[in-house]
């Protein structure tokens, strides 16, 4: 990918984490990517396509700072290493901090702004897929439906907490706990 | 509450089910409600009275259509009761869709409106307590601490699972029967 067009999806993230997805005016995104609209409809066909294409690339950022777990962890400590993968989405940062307001905004929205649910859809379903091949390796004994309807809910309850932390109802430590103790309780089960 | 008042709520309640909380304006809601904005101000201050009174109108719905489980199930058999109560949340009713994806808007836009994160903290506390209570009675033996936050998993879990139904990345059925499961998660640990 170009670094211009990169520079707009990163300028695209940052407006709706501020305004939401309906308030992300292709105006208002040139001026935050220091670019004309006429570049940014060289680029994009189109405002649903911006909106497309900024799914993808905060799916691809999350993707990458999850994989920044510490590498000696992995196959070594398989649990060890799912925890920490769902953990990394739970952090006070400001790349986790702006990719998970603008990833829930952009489930939010998909209910209303139907173009969006195909891909939301799909990466959805790649997301329960990476999570359901981890608890394969934690819980080697299990079946594979059982692991992705564990994926399933993990992802479900991440979401679910995420929101929940950045609207102001969870601390974000108490938001971890939870998390740590749902992995448990999927893995532990009788 | 006023019978007006209530029309008001209802007719926000819409409003906001099909254009999003940053959709709803004064006057389209007057228009949906069928008054003028001067009758909308003279029972509300300013645009976020009518949405934290939206927010206490959709609670108290979902009160009231989780109340309608099977009377006979009450204290016979608590666990099932627990299921029915959270299961009411996931239903393909036009009264529950719509209080669903009133509940997720407000949830998502109190990311960008703080002024809704006070009585949104309160709803869903007041929430995770009654399901807390639930659990306590389906699970006698096990601990206040452990119920709460069961209770709070299962319900950030429902409103993760709500939101990824309504905005198309999972059937209904599927929905259910995730949640089934989590209950079962959180009261069969060893």
């Amino acid at each position: 990918m170009s670094d211009r067009r990169t520079e707009i999806l990163r300028a695209a993230t940052r407006v709706i984490t501020r305004r939401g997805v309906r308030g992300l005016r292709v105006s208002e995104l040139a001026a935050e990517a220091g670019v004309s609209t006429s570049l940014i409809y060289y680029h994009f066909t189109d405002r649903a396509e911006i909106l497309r294409r900024t799914l993808e690339f905060i799916s691809d950022r999350a993707d990458r700072y999850t994989a920044e777990r510490d590498p000696g962890m992995q196959s070594a400590d398989p649990r060890s290493d799912l925890e920490q993968v769902l953990l990394l989405e739970l952090q006070d940062t400001p790349e986790v901090r702006e990719n998970s307001t603008a990833w829930g905004e952009l489930r939010a929205s998909a209910v209303f702004e139907p173009f969006l649910r195909e891909d939301l859809a799909k990466a959805t379903h790649t997301w329960v897929h990476e999570i359901a091949d981890l608890l394969g390796r934690a819980d080697p004994m299990g079946t594979a439906p059982a692991h992705a309807a564990s994926a399933e809910r993990l992802t479900a309850l991440l979401e679910g907490l995420s929101i929940r932390w950045l609207s102001g109802s969870l601390p974000l430590e108490h938001a971890r706990r939870l998390l740590r103790n749902g992995i448990d309780a999927e893995l532990d089960r009788p």
